[in-house]
């Protein structure tokens, strides 16, 4: 059995406990681990008096560290207290996961000394770029390469702002406070805004990458307050639009490292990075240029990088090979969802071929002419339900003899 | 010491000797564990007589079995003899590391129980996306997930040739030949081209992330032979490309899994990888959606992937945590490269701001109006060798009272 305690219950916090719901009996069956969660700490009770795990909250700290704990989740963000309980936690030989960027940026060399001398590790992969799995792809799967330089946006809230301005010609403003209704940007939106959240993300990671600490506030930081819808307007001209990008670069004596806002071509992997999106380019020796992305922040993508460093330390114990189950899939050849399909149908009877698609698709946009300028050809988009709709179609033309080739393509989106 | 030995000495062999070479040093100050490449078995020893490590050529199998040997890295391809001699190491409880998809998708869950019942592991991360960590991305870092669906592009040669036939309006044929004539496609190119190659990559993701064993022969498979330039044409209207994807979803019962030719938006992030790059998009119900891209063949970033592997079963003898290092970095804060830079100047000197760009900057381009129609504004394009340069003229416009703010924007490519 691994006892798990928690320290804080908000958004990180929930996401956490429900992974570890859903995920026991799974485990149970794979490692023969149960996973426990036997205790949360809180500011205030009172305000979780419906939750279904309230009998697990405690307002104590030293609650946390009665309970026979092996592994305390800090999911309390900030510094103070989360630093001085962190340090406790490790000092009593508990083994830490956090999401908490600013702790592991400000403390994170002193916190791993600490944890080495005691035995037990103090894990973070969801510090940086929320559920993306980059921080163990850089330290374990690229171990092999030298990594020369880091291209990244780390900031979902700036990346959001600076997506709308771009596309939905928001001003700087306009776009700030969508992000606060909706949640992607916080009441006092400074540190993500100027750029220190992006920096400290970055010195995370160049930490790792380079194998030399990067202090955060050595990071050249420049935020996005200063850019406006002009200046989108100039990008356009470079068919660029701009992102608050933190790159690292390593030299022959020094790390380049800074936050700020840069023109980016449109058309390129980082230039698709919209809205709340974190993506992070590494250029290894070896490897080349590998690209990872996904939701940087948020509940859940937040719990699942949470969750992984959980089962880290978990199978440390019962280290497990990849399996292949010995249950064999029953495969579905066909696709199933509602989708948009390219047709090509060569015939000798268009009229009847046109007039059968018509009939057969609910909806559908049938060209006049065809680019081979071939007069045996009718070519279509249609609306289907499923790859079996399309295959009915196809079957029942062959069949009757009314098309000799029909070629398909589903549209992806 | 560690003793590798391995099987083959190609194009990914040779990387995986360099990258062994190269990190020794590295890994013997981290790990206090000396990486020994002991002895290489190749068809024709005569063909290798000028390399560097001949002294270690073999062309005898059972010399490799007969060495004091910890891990055996198979290299050879392919499933004769790749399959007896991998099954024979296993048994003699070495542990194998494999870049080989046809092996594993055709042998897979066979040679991993084989692995089991001898307390040893066989690791094949550079099947799947060359250097790309996606495997184990899905099987350590999205754990906590049920994986829904995979949208990947895992077939380097035909996306190379799809690439070419959309950007260079090549024939089939001619993107082929170039294809061949680069290295990206082999001289009998069918299990590419027919989507073979793509299937048991397809089948090992999918295999790995719903925890079911997914025969690639069941898979439904197409392949590109049939695309023409009319395609992307049609493609085009719809402001798609074409791609060779392998899908597979999670149904309640089924899993659908094909590899087809498909029109992806050109705007959408699968739709911008281009040429010889991999792409994996796993859809995690926690996570959301996660990509991971890079190259997904070639000599160092396979053994890039080969390396980590044979890290992963070094370490899981003596188990290490990230560290953070004790040196701290000197850092950078000015972009050390020759670049092109956005500039917005505020002037009441105009016709002053305008001459000293000209002669400032080796090239640039000045808007002769600008998009707020601020006539105190002069917006420019400039190349300049670094961010010193930049830097510089702003400073010197500043000082000398020319310009009351200036912006500048780096324009990353």
């Amino acid at each position: 059995m691994i006892n798990i305690a928690m320290l804080g219950y908000g958004v990180v916090g929930s996401g956490v406990a429900e992974l570890i719901f859903r995920n026991r009996d799974k485990f149970k069956d794979e490692l023969n681990e149960e996973l426990v969660l036997s205790k949360i700490l809180v500011r205030n009770i009172s305000k979780h008096i419906d939750n279904k795990n309230k009998e697990l909250l405690t307002e104590d700290i030293d609650d946390i560290f009665k309970e026979k704990v092996d592994i305390i989740v800090e999911a309390m963000g900030g510094l103070d207290p989360s630093y001085e309980y962190v340090k406790r936690a490790l000092n009593m030989k508990k083994h830490v996961v956090t999401a908490n960027k600013d702790l592991i940026a400000e403390y994170g060399y002193e916190l791993l000394q600490i944890a080495k001398k005691n035995g037990v590790t103090i894990h973070f992969e969801a510090s940086v770029g929320g559920g993306i799995p980059i921080l163990k792809s850089i330290n374990e799967c690229l171990v092999g390469n030298e990594i020369k330089s880091i291209k990244s946006i780390l900031n979902g809230t700036t990346n959001f702002i600076l997506s709308k301005m771009n596309h939905n010609g928001m001003s700087y403003t306009e776009a700030l406070e969508l992000a606060q209704k909706l949640g992607f940007a916080e009441a006092n939106p400074e540190s993500d805004v100027k750029g220190y959240d992006a920096a400290r993300k970055l010195s995370i990671l160049s930490t790792i990458a380079y194998n030399r600490r990067v202090d955060w506030k050595d990071i050249n930081i420049e935020g996005i307050t200063e850019i406006d819808e002009y200046d989108f307007k100039y990008a356009k001209m470079e068919k660029c639009s701009i992102k608050l990008m933190g790159i690292s670069k390593l030299g022959s004596k020094h790390i380049y490292a800074t936050v700020m806002p840069v023109m980016v071509k449109e058309d390129s992997v980082l230039g698709k990075i919209e809205d709340e999106y974190n993506a992070i380019l590494v250029e290894g020796d070896a490897v080349g240029d590998v690209m990872f992305s996904g939701k940087g922040a948020g509940m859940f993508p937040t719990a699942s990088a949470v969750f992984a460093d959980i089962a880290d330390i978990v199978k440390q114990k019962r280290k497990k090979c990849i399996t292949f189950s010995s249950e064999k899939a029953e495969i579905d050849k066909s696709w199933g969802l509602k989708g948009k399909w390219f047709l090509r149908v060569k015939t000798q009877n268009r009229v009847k071929i046109i007039q059968g698609i018509s009939s057969s698709f609910k909806s559908c946009y049938i060209l006049s002419s065809t680019f081979s300028g071939n007069k045996e050809e009718v070519v279509a988009f249609v609306n289907a339900d499923n790859e079996v709709c399309i295959d009915n179609y196809i079957e029942k033309v062959k069949s009757e003899g009314e098309a000799c080739d029909v070629k398909k393509l589903l549209i992806l989106h």
